[in-house]
C-alpha cells in the first residue's frame, strides 16, 4: 500500500517549525509494513493544498494530513478537502457538545471560529482527540482513504497511535513482530558498535537504533505469515541482546526510563525524596509527571544556594568550606539529611556545575556528584557531562534515574 | 519566486533521518525574501524523483534538490534530472582532480564508484563543496533555476551559504522587514480572533500567528524596496498591535515568556523562592535552566504531601483540615512562610489537582491555585486548565510566569 504523507502549514514552509510530525508518522507507517513514496508540504493555502491533495490521490493508495484544522481562518485542510470531493460539512453535535465543555472547563471564552472545528465531511468518521479541540478525520473515497490529523505532535501523535494504527494492522494479512529493548546509560554509536554484525547483514529480522535523551531505543522487527516461526527468530536475537546488553537494558518496552523507574518505586512502594542543587527541581518533576507517585514523593529541596543547603538539609557550613558545595561530602550530607528530614526509604541528591559559569580547573562545568541513600547506605557518582548547561541538568537526571534503577533493583532481587 | 525544496532519500521516507535539510534551507529562503511554496521528498527512486521533478518544473521558478549526489548506486538525483533535460553528464577534470586530492589528503583508498562524483551535466556550473565529495550543480533551463546541494547537513549548509546565498542576493532587490509580539495568557485562536479584520485583508505586511505552548507569537512582514517606507508601515501594525494586545505582549522578538521573566528578575534583583505541589517541580526547573538565576534562586521547596507543606512550609493543620490541600488557604500559607523560610522577594506557590485522580465535583482535575506573596502583598489566583496530567502541570507553570511578570512590572513601574 503506497502512502502519501502531506503536511499543511506555512509555518513548516517558512522554516519556523522543524517538521517532526512527518518523520514519527514515516517510521511508524513504515514498521507497520506500509510503504511511505512521498512527502509534500504545502502552506495554509488552498489552491495548492487542493493540488497537493489530487496529485497524492493519483498515485497513493493511503493519504494522511497534518496540520490545518485548527478554529482560525487559515485553517483549510477540512474544507479544501470536503470540496475536492464534493461533501458538505455538516455539524456534529458530538463535537461540538464537547468542545463547549472544552471551553467551559477551562474558563475559556468560547469565540464564534472555534465553532468551525464541529464541522465534518458528510460520511466521514470522526477520530477523538483527547489532547486538544481538533478531532481528525478519516474519509474514504474511490477506494483510497483520506485521513486527516491535527497538526501539533502530541495531538497528531495521540490520534494516530489510538485511532488510525488499529485501522491499519486489522487490514494488513502480514505479521510485523517487533520486539524493542530500551536502554540507558549507553550511547546510540557505542550501542550500535555492539550490533554492527547484525545490522550489517540484516535482512529479515531488521534492527533499528533511535537515540532519545539517555536513552537507545532498539527494535527488531521481523515480517512474515507464520507467527510461531517470528517469534522463534526473534528469540534468537532476544537472546544476543540480552548477551550484549544486560546492564544497559531497562525495559522491553518503548517506556521510557522515567516512566520505568516511576512505575518501580509505586509497585515496590519505596518512599523517595529529592534534593537538588544545579539540576534545579527537574529530577522532582519528572517524577511527578508520573500519575500516582504521591503514593511515595512527599518532600523535594531545591537548595540552589549554600544558606538553603544549611537551612533546610542542615549541611554543615565546615563541610561547604572544607569541600566546597560540589563535593562527594556535600552530596552525601544532603541525601543522608534529606533522609531524616523527608522520612524516605530512598534519598537523592544532586550538586554540580551546569555552566556557563562557575567552573574551574579543578572543578569543571559538567561536573556532578549523585548521592543515594537507601537502606542506611550512601552511594555518592562523580559524573562528568558534556554539553550545554540544560544538557548538563537532562543528562544528571537520566543518570539519577538509571542509579536509582539500579539501587532498587540490587537491593530487592 | 516560488521556490520549492525536494529532498531525496529513502532515509527520509522510512523515518531514519529528521529532515532538518528542509527547514534550513526553508528559514534561509524566506529570511532572502524567497516564496517557499511546496516540500516534497521522494526515495532514492528514479521514476518517482523524475515525477517529482517534473511537477516542481510546472509550478515553481526554483527548484532546490537535497541529496542523491553521492558515490553509490542509488545515488541518482544528477543522472535523473540530466536526462529529464536531455543533458549529457560529462566529466569535470577539476573536480576529478580535487577528488583525488581529497583522497589523498586523508589517506582514504580511493574506489571507483567515486569517479561518478567527477560527472556534471552539460551548460551546468559546479558548487564547490569543501566539506565532502559530492559537489553541487546549478542548472538552467527554461527560465527556470534547479540547484541539486549533498544531502548530509554539514555539506549541503556550507555549499547553500557560500554558493547559492550570493547567487540570490545578487538578483533580488526586495527588503524584508519582520517584527514579532510575543503573547501570554491568550490563546491562538482568541488572539487571531482579535487581529481578523487585518488578516482577512492581508496583502503588505502579512501578519501570522504561530502557537507555543502558552504562547502566541504574531509575526508581521513587510515586503518592498524602501526601509523607511517599510518602517513606517510596521509602526501603524505595532501601535494597533499595543492597543489591542496590551495587556499579552510580554516581548517583541521570539523569546519565550519563560526566558523574558528569567531575566526580567535577575536584571531587577529581584529574589525569588518557589514551594510547589502539584507542579513538582516544573517551575523551580524552568527557572534554573537560565543561566545566572543563582543570583536571584535560592530556595525551593517541593510540598507533595500535607505533611511536608506542614513540616517545610509551615502551613496549620487546621487550614489542611478544614479548607483542604487545594484551597486558597493553604496556597497563602504556603507563599506567605515560603517567604519569610526563604528570605526572598517574592515568593510563589501553587498548589491544585493535576490529575488525573484526585479530583471531585467540587474540586475537579485542573483546579489550581497560585499563590503570589511579593512586598507583602499576597495574591492568589484561582485557575481551571484542561488536558492531561502533564498538560495541566505546564499549563500552570506558563500562567505562574505570566503572574510573575505582572507583579514585577505593575510594581515597579
Amino acid at each position: 500500500m503506497k502512502c502519501e504523507i502531506i503536511c499543511v502549514g506555512t509555518e513548516l514552509l517558512v522554516g519556523d517549525t522543524l517538521n517532526t510530525n512527518v518523520n514519527y508518522l514515516s517510521k511508524e507507517l513504515s514498521h507497520l509494513g506500509l510503504s511511505v513514496c512521498y512527502h509534500t508540504t504545502v502552506g495554509d493555502n488552498p489552491k495548492r493544498l487542493e493540488e497537493a491533495v489530487k496529485i497524492a490521490f493519483e498515485r497513493s493508495d493511503l493519504i494522511i494530513t497534518t496540520g490545518g484544522l485548527g478554529p482560525t481562518q487559515d485553517d483549510l485542510t477540512k474544507e479544501v478537502i470536503a470540496e475536492l470531493f464534493n461533501r458538505e460539512l455538516i455539524q456534529d453535535e458530538k463535537i461540538k457538545e464537547e468542545l463547549l465543555q472544552y471551553f467551559t472547563n477551562r474558563e475559556f471564552s468560547f469565540t464564534p471560529n472555534n465553532l468551525k472545528q464541529t464541522f465534518v465531511p458528510e460520511n466521514a468518521e470522526v477520530l477523538a482527540n483527547p489532547c486538544g479541540t481538533a478531532p481528525g478525520i478519516l474519509m474514504r473515497e474511490q477506494g483510497r482513504v483520506i485521513i486527516m490529523l491535527p497538526g501539533p505532535p502530541r495531538e497528531m501523535t495521540r490520534v494516530f497511535d489510538e485511532d488510525v494504527v488499529p485501522l491499519i494492522t486489522q487490514k494488513s494479512k502480514q505479521l510485523v513482530i517487533s520486539r524493542y529493548y530500551n536502554l540507558s546509560d549507553i550511547g546510540e554509536s557505542a550501542a550500535e558498535d555492539r550490533l554492527l554484525d547484525l545490522i550489517d547483514t540484516q535482512t529479515n529480522p531488521t534492527i533499528a537504533t533511535y537515540a532519545k535523551m539517555g536513552e537507545v531505543l532498539v527494535r527488531i522487527t521481523a515480517n512474515g505469515d507464520d507467527e510461531k516461526a517470528l517469534n522463534t527468530l526473534l528469540d534468537q536475537y532476544e537472546a544476543i541482546m540480552l548477551e550484549r546488553f544486560e546492564e544497559n537494558i531497562f525495559t522491553f518496552s518503548k517506556e521510557s526510563l522515567r516512566e520505568t523507574v516511576c512505575k518501580l518505586l509505586i509497585e515496590k512502594n519505596i518512599s523517595i525524596a529529592t534534593a537538588e542543587s544545579c539540576t534545579g527541581g527537574l529530577i522532582a518533576s519528572q517524577l511527578t509527571e508520573q500519575a500516582g507517585i504521591s503514593k511515595v514523593f512527599g518532600t523535594g529541596i531545591i537548595s540552589y544556594s549554600n544558606q538553603t543547603k544549611m537551612k533546610l538539609l542542615n549541611v554543615r557550613k565546615e563541610t561547604l568550606d572544607k569541600f566546597g558545595a560540589v563535593s562527594e561530602e556535600t552530596a552525601r550530607e544532603m541525601c543522608e539529611n534529606l533522609q531524616k528530614i523527608a522520612d524516605a526509604e530512598l534519598a537523592v541528591s544532586v550538586t554540580g556545575i551546569a555552566g556557563p559559569e562557575g567552573g574551574s580547573a579543578e572543578k569543571p562545568v559538567g561536573l556532578v556528584y549523585v548521592g543515594i541513600c537507601y537502606k542506611g547506605k550512601t552511594q555518592i557518582t562523580k559524573c562528568h557531562f558534556n554539553g550545554e548547561r540544560k544538557m548538563v541538568q537532562i543528562k544528571t537526571a537520566n543518570k539519577v534515574f538509571h542509579l536509582i534503577r539500579k539501587t532498587v533493583i540490587d537491593k530487592n532481587s
